[in-house]
């Protein structure tokens, strides 16, 4: 993402408000001796603790992508800032269960919360998070009015749910032998789509557009999300040590059931065989990418992926996004699908 | 409880219509190819697998307090049925986590949820829990209309941050050598007493009640949550075990800082130094319990709970609750607080 362009200028003008947003909600957990708790909420949100700071923040996009779609709607976006605190909250609350949930223990560069403050107390802050994330939405009442805040709120835990739902499906396909691709859609769905589909849904809510623009602004986030995901797949096989950061090849190690790998499975030639061979090496790993991409599976993923952006694509113009922040949003749509360039 | 109480006839009457709206919330869990889900929260609610039936669905004390207290109100307990829905999901979603944080293994006479499903399905389980608590809330709108249900969505999700704040206590209180009398009433404030609070709280507000009304009957769940708590401190130190059903001295054996025992290290006699002197064994806590009954705790104890009994009667006696169910909230008070009996 170059400095000039559309995302990072609108970013520079938000985040001074989103944080305010946040500093707001979080701000009422230091109340009533647990002030410790809020010590934990901080340092999940990259304010605190050792290498506090922007990369510990992480980018932030899915509630900048909450404040775009209520401008490209033709609302105020400032007035969608609760919701957007919301989301940044609830993104960090799955964060900190996820990484107890499948043993991670770095995240934007830190220990994650359990590897610092045990598993008890890293469950319980994200309870805590989840409840943060639900009052700041209630403040959606202050700038829009009760009828809004409700149905924002509703959406809400309906996305939250189908979080939970996606993971559920996550977490069971480590004990299976096989996954059927349906169900690989359904777990993305939940997992990463929804709250992408809900912050592009919440702006135009927030924006005042009734239901029928509403579900175009849905669409295009879960088409995102899913997008966003099986490059992420491609990624954890193929992608660049360097330029994403962490381990490529590295969800082979873990058999780790990604879309190329079901798509893999399904041929039941060589990668087959080696994936059923028992545990998989870092070089082992390296040389069954290079078979999974020569039965096929990589040109599978990307083809699904560029097929799920053009979907995306489609539904972002049907909702017909205006102005400034209608061109920063197909420019990010862009920049977040095709993260190698 | 005799079958002839209040409490019973009210409980007899209520329950069906609780399981119906507990249903259609649960309900939404079977979408999405996650009916595995479903399992585990049906589970949890005490409706299905192994020793499924009343003594796994536990007493429902809370969602009964609800409709109760909107009854005392002069309102229509049936259009808080939602409200209550709410509360008997978020109490199981909170005994979800807090038997993966304290290690419980059984529950309510069968293995918990973690134990049979693992950690990490059972974290998402009471995560999937709180949305739907959440979501079942949000009907008090097709009963009661967007203002009652907004009031009520906000007082549930600042309840259920206090949970997390007297869960973040009792959980750092593990690691502490001393605690603070002051802390351990903030923690019981939190843990205990908020959700027994925010019942009646709710209660009232389903009944349309003011804010200075609706303060009295949250008052009275407070003091009731605090008195229960130490009458349970009481019982896990000197409790008859057959009465209780679970070990009693069972507190002391794990060095749980419960108010006898910080009001025994206070004196820094005999039990200070058996306290401090290592692991405890089940033979050694009994041979505690009566030291730390000669040193006064016991009474201090028993004193305590029935000044936060009384503080209990009084606010509930201040908000004037109507009729049959008025009375009913003034016996189950006295039942529930004295459970020897």
């Amino acid at each position: 993402m170059t400095e000039s362009s559309g995302f990072s200028r609108f970013s520079d003008l938000a985040r001074p408000f989103l944080r305010d947003e946040l500093e707001r909600a979080v701000s009422s957990t230091a109340d009533f001796g647990a002030s410790g708790l809020m010590d934990i909420i901080t340092y999940q949100l990259g304010w605190s603790g050792d290498l506090a700071g922007p990369k510990a923040e992480g980018k932030q996009i899915r509630p900048l992508l909450v404040l775009l779609a209520a401008e490209a709607c033709g609302g105020d976006w400032k007035k969608a800032l609760p919701a957007a605190a919301a989301v940044e909250l609830v993104h960090n609350f799955s964060l900190i269960h996820d990484d107890i949930e499948d043993r991670g223990e770095q995240r934007r560069g830190r220990p994650t919360v359990w590897k610092v403050w045990g598993e008890a107390q890293a469950i319980n802050a994200g309870d805590a998070m989840f409840s943060l994330a639900s009052l700041a939405l209630s403040r959606l009442e202050e700038t829009l009015g009760e009828s809004t805040a409700l149905r924002a709120v509703n959406l809400f835990h309906s996305m939250a749910l189908r979080l939970t739902q996606g993971q559920y499906l996550d977490i069971k396909f480590e004990d299976q032998d096989q996954v059927e691709m349906e169900h690989y859609w359904q777990m993305v769905g939940g997992k990463t789509a929804a709250l992408l589909a809900f912050s592009l849904e919440a702006g135009a809510l927030c924006a005042g557009l009734d239901q029928e623009v509403r579900v175009k602004y849905r669409d295009f986030g879960h088409y995102l999300g899913l997008s966003f995901q099986v490059q992420d797949d491609i990624l954890g096989i193929w992608g660049n040590e360097e330029l994403i950061g962490k381990s490529s090849t590295g969800d082979l190690v873990v058999h780790k059931k990604t879309l190329p790998v079901l798509y893999g499975l399904d041929q039941k030639k060589a990668f087959y065989q080696a994936w059923h061979a028992g545990p998989i090496t870092a070089e082992a790993a390296l040389e069954m990418a290079k078979i999974l991409e020569s039965e096929g599976a990589l040109a599978y993923a990307q083809k699904t992926a560029d097929r799920m952006t053009d979907l995306a694509l489609s539904s972002l113009e049907e909702a017909n996004p205006l102005g400034q922040a209608g061109e920063t949003l197909r420019e990010l749509t862009l920049i977040l699908l095709d993260r190698k360039s």
